[in-house]
């Protein structure tokens, strides 16, 4: 998606550790308006697919997937809670995903009660890096018994393995701005 | 908002300690079309006051935020973060809260350039009952110098006292759906 890669280009800041900052329009300060255009893009792309719901994870899966949400015929939004806390209620999936970034590990839960077996189920997230958490998320699908009907990603890094990995699983996914290669020195943002 | 009530009324189960649960269409799973039409009602009700920016806190005001941002020229929306480290980045606005749900203080953080002080800002979130996160966020506001325009809650509990405290201070407070009494043991929930 043109648009997306060219504000990644103008605002996205590049850190060493294979960091790349895009807070001022996707997660900290949010572009709505770009956010619509995503998932009118996202829904262009999956045109056809039967989609029921939309599952994300917390926090900034969750505006991206709410505006997307109404060019899918506002079906419902599911997001996954990350935690720290081993809470034993039963009426939940859970699983555990490792978090690169901030060296730690979450415990992912959704209540069962939001995912019905069956359901066909589109996943979005703002970022797919080493796919950790959207692991975590297919690994709660599984355990539902939902149909993953796709996966929706604003930023791919795809140098690192999840986007590769998620395509050799078999799983279709769509990420609306790849990055190829990116420079810490320099600040350059090559697209694939 | 009489659909925000009786959807509470439909689905909100109350549980013992003044817990209204409401995650299966407003904080966990979310029903889009309802919050698109919360943001038409906080734009009619805010209608010609200038808002340059929404702030809100994760995870649950977020989707909210971002859909309502659509009725309000798609201006941007800000979420501040909930940490519980102490980072000592002094580009960010931060302030402590405390949580009575989860008996944490956490630390609230937002970066300083997503707050430009005379910005007129609209403070959105799901729920307001003993204010404290209410008061974190306007904390943050204070300390950044821009003019809070309006606080929109989508639940409020009245008989707690976060929202007679802000319109004390002068707040304008405007709740969609306000509770004025619940019992855990029959399930009733009564609107003011």
């Amino acid at each position: 998606m043109r648009e997306l890669e060219d504000r990644i280009r103008q605002d996205g800041i590049v850190r060493e550790g294979n960091v790349l900052k895009v807070d001022n329009f996707l997660n900290h300060q949010c572009d709505v308006g770009l956010y619509d255009r995503m998932g009118a893009e996202w829904a262009r792309l999956f045109a056809g697919q039967r989609v029921d719901k939309i599952l994300t994870i917390e926090s900034s899966g969750i505006g991206i997937a709410c505006v997307a949400a109404r060019h899918f015929g506002d079906v419902p939004v599911v997001f996954a809670r990350k935690t720290e806390s081993k809470n034993l209620d039963g009426d939940q999936y859970r699983t555990q995903i490792k978090s690169y970034t901030k060296k730690r590990i979450y415990e992912v839960i959704v209540a069962k009660r939001f995912l019905v077996p069956g359901e066909h189920v589109l996943v979005i997230d703002d970022f797919l890096a080493m796919g950790c958490a959207m692991d975590g998320l297919l690994q709660i699908c599984e355990g539902a018994g939902v149909i993953v009907e796709g996966i929706g990603i604003a930023v791919e890094k795809g140098f690192q393995p999840g986007g590769a990995s998620l395509r050799e699983q078999g799983y279709r996914v769509e990420s609306l701005a790849r990055v190829s290669s990116m420079d810490a020195r320099t600040g350059e943002i090559e697209f694939a």
